[in-house]
């Protein structure tokens, strides 16, 4: 077997990461509001760390929580991850030059 | 400074694989078809090489351009990406017997 290219380790991370908080009590396809607490603190603690409302994360499992069964899916959990990559990925642009043709 | 965690090192990684390809030629912040074409083939061979049909890869483009500008932003990447896990880990979970309380 050839060593997995950068692309398809970041998906085996993020079912691994998912799976590895999901599975902590309960229902193993969904991230509890605990799970979804340890998995902010241990995971994004570059994120939680700096915020000074205590409020935050009950209003962001509340955002992500699309169908609201107090539950994040792996489809809800995603979005999270999406959300924050799109944030560095737009800072990182606009530390950058624009290349255009 | 810290490790990052196993979530930090994979958004780091989704921007500089979607930086990587971008960056070929045009603009740096889309991937033209070109671009989409070399990042599926480099980096999700083990995806594309099964594909019989030439055309899969064309009405992929197509289906994750949301806006038909014939470019995929970062969000549009991230679509693919979350689409590509969500498969993967629907065909984890139904391997596993689920744990319920």
């Amino acid at each position: 077997m050839s060593q997995p290219t950068e692309t398809e380790r970041c998906i085996e991370s993020l079912i691994a990461v998912f799976q590895k908080y999901a599975g902590r009590d309960g229902k193993n396809s969904t991230l509890s509001k605990t799970e979804f607490l340890t998995f902010m603190r241990s995971e994004l603690a570059s994120f939680t760390k700096n915020q000074k409302d205590p409020g935050v994360l009950d209003r962001m499992m509340k955002k992500l929580d699309l169908n609201a069964d107090g539950q994040l899916d792996f489809q809800e959990f995603l979005n999270l991850i999406g959300g924050l990559a799109i944030a560095c990925h737009d800072s990182f642009l606009s530390s950058q030059p624009q290349k255009r043709i």
